[in-house]
């Protein structure tokens, strides 16, 4: 039995998660890995609140030195979110030699880099298992499990605030604005919506899982990222007409070292595994050149599964304590040959609804305006009649961004089209 | 960079994957893992047997002495199958101090304990990720990813052959034969079937995802087995009607110490994620007392995806070389304090259809037997009508088995009653 001592940066509801998940596995933690895991010091920002944990005397403190300084705790888990403050209280713990897990997808996203060189110059170890996808093991099956593999792909439902909301208005035919309410109304989402519902925290979390899965440096910047509050019942109805389920995935691909980075609301055929995702749960899907096809499945968010997984990452890092530490976790964030695909040469199907006035000639010349920059069309659906403004939606083939936004343009310009009501990338899956 | 030699036993479809793999992706596994792996032996049985891939002089052996006598081989990978012959290779490489990967559920299912105990006394290790679900990373994931959880409930896709006829009954409305037929055709299914079809190969991986899971010993003949053979058009068009998929499902369930363990067809929720599992895919569905409900979806078998798995242990192996193996990895599959629970004393829901005579009465009689039991009802169908046998599908409410055979056995001798023409279990998830 080795004992570990751990100082908790926060005491929300991940941290409370972590205490709780603690005390009820203490005999399964001791009997599977042989640790005794004991939280010696929580920073919090007021002693005076009331807890529904009430820790033991002297282990709440409102110093962050406390902890820093105390010479017993081996890993520092920060759990305070944001990025500035968290950066600086994971440079001083890893300055004082402490080994660190982090469930902070920002920070990693922005800052990874760094952390993992100053980590690695300071001999310790760096995990972050919790920050994508909350209790699936992902980031440990991409690091180890998989890394005799070539990843060719990683698509994921990252993000549960948004599928929760899509679930909702594609089971109820609700609007975005009132799914949203509901979203927030049950703590699935937040009062500022922006970080999930613009697709900041997915393009966070893609950020952190191409780094992983591409072996590349990531620029985050270098994300496309477009949320889902463009999304409607009627486009919701169109897909599910043509076959797909709309959600918001978080793609990367690599394909001869050039990368492809996309946080966007995408049609997706209704067989695939991702399809089935509802709710707040989370999925990724995996491609290796040897593997073939995973999923891996689960909840992305909650005290619990994010207690899971920043525990798996506690007894990982105590489990080489003593010697040196698996090269999967000395990830190199930053060098990399590889070169992110701008967005305009990305390739995809899409989904194109207009709205035109019904009159005779006006599919044809559309039709003929897609021809002329040469994106050919797979569905076409016109739907309804009258003097107001009627639906027309295409399904183009797989084609260039660049020569779609090209053909947009001249559409938006024909005297009878009255708007370009939305534009959704559809994924081939082939 | 750290050289790594290998010796594989037997070079059929899966050893063949591990070559290739290493070939096509020799500068990621070096890039990944800062090992390189190189295969210095390959034990065969007939040098003269023409190959696709012909290793360098003096690789292929027939002399399984060559490769225990080796002393510059670290690793042993047994992919040879079969149980006696496997075990002595296994316990002869751990003897010389050999670390030792296999890819044999069989081989585990019945002799894990004592090559676990062998391992361990000799202070090697003994991995077998590609034993269970081909390249998913479960048994990785279960032993160090979710080690702080106590998990409730395994339940699994875990067998291709049995899940490619399923889906190809379901989806054309063809019988067992016929499908198995198709199987066999493509290298589904062996020219054996009964590994695959009568749950076999599935109860041994149950076997092991127990004993790991629930850290129990488990002996592989207290897993309640039962095929797929029974199953009809008929009943798959039922459990359609009624909202439901037919898997072969490999479940383990530990409730307060006492473990239940059966693998048999069950009808599931359509709604439910393994329900989308098609064709030759396997997954398994975990559920942890922290994480909650996870699931890991991918390829269980075929030459590269198991690759990809036995090269994760390889290289699981080779990061551990050079000090204490972490304790996840010593499992213990002998000693335990956990219970079996007998098969009569398990609760699930049934469905169970019965052919009866088309004559007043008879649903009545039946409804009272089962009622006289105590076992309630939560749907029946009844079917066509004529002078023939008739269909009468009835869906009871959770309970126990030995009740339900009661009833069965009681139910048959009635006069109108020409058969039970089956009974297939049904898993409610809440």
């Amino acid at each position: 039995m080795e004992k570990i001592k751990i100082g908790l940066l926060g005491f929300g509801t991940v941290g409370q998660g972590v205490w709780k998940t603690i005390e009820m596995n203490r005999d399964e933690l001791l009997k599977n890995t042989g640790l005794q895991i004991s939280i010696s010091k929580i920073l919090i920002n007021n002693l005076e609140k009331k807890r529904d944990i009430v820790p033991g005397a002297g282990v709440l403190t409102t110093n962050p030195e406390e902890i820093f300084e105390d010479d017993s705790i081996q890993i520092v888990v920060e759990l305070v979110g944001g990025t500035d403050q968290a950066k600086s209280y994971l440079e001083k713990a890893i300055e004082k030699g402490k080994h660190v897990v982090t469930a902070n997808k920002a920070l990693l996203a922005l800052y990874g880099k760094e952390l993992t060189e100053k980590a690695e110059t300071k001999g310790v170890q760096l995990r972050y298992e919790a920050s994508v996808a909350g209790g699936i093991p992902i980031l440990q099956s991409i690091q180890e499990s998989l890394s005799a593999n070539r990843i060719e792909r990683i698509m994921g439902i990252v993000n549960g605030t948004t599928n929760y909301i899509l679930t909702k208005m594609s089971r109820e035919g609700v609007g975005f604005e009132d799914a949203l309410a509901e979203a927030q109304q049950k703590g699935y989402a937040e009062a500022d919506p922006t970080a999930d519902v613009d697709g900041y925290d997915a393009a966070h979390k893609l950020t952190i899982l191409a780094a992983l899965g591409f072996k590349a440096g990531i620029d985050f910047q270098q994300v496309y990222r477009e949320g889902i509050r463009r999304i409607t019942p009627t486009d919701i109805e169109f897909a599910e007409e043509l076959g797909y389920a709309v959600k918001l995935l978080a793609i990367g691909t690599e394909k001869e070292g050039k990368i492809e980075l996309r946080v966007h609301p995408t049609f997706i055929d209704k067989d695939h595994p991702l399809a089935a995702v509802k709710d707040a749960f989370n999925a990724v899907f995996v491609e290796g050149n040897a593997v073939g096809e995973l999923m891996f499945y689960g909840k992305g968010a909650g005290d619990l599964p994010t207690a899971s997984a920043v525990l798996g990452d506690i007894i990982g890092v105590s489990q080489n304590l003593h010697h040196p530490h698996p090269q999967a976790y000395k990830l190199d964030f930053s060098n990399s040959a590889k070169t992110v695909v701008p967005m305009e040469d990305t390739q995809t199907a899409y989904y194109i609804r207009f709205m035109v006035k019904d009159r005779p000639g006006v599919l044809g010349r559309i039709a003929s305006t897609f021809g002329g920059n040469g994106v050919s069309l797979s569905s076409v659906i016109q739907k309804g009649e009258g003097e107001g403004a009627v639906p027309l939606v295409f399904i183009t083939h797989k084609t260039k961004e660049s020569s779609v936004q090209k053909t947009i343009r001249q559409i938006k310009e024909l005297e009878a089209v009255q708007e370009v009501a939305n534009l959704i990338r559809v994924e081939s899956l082939s």
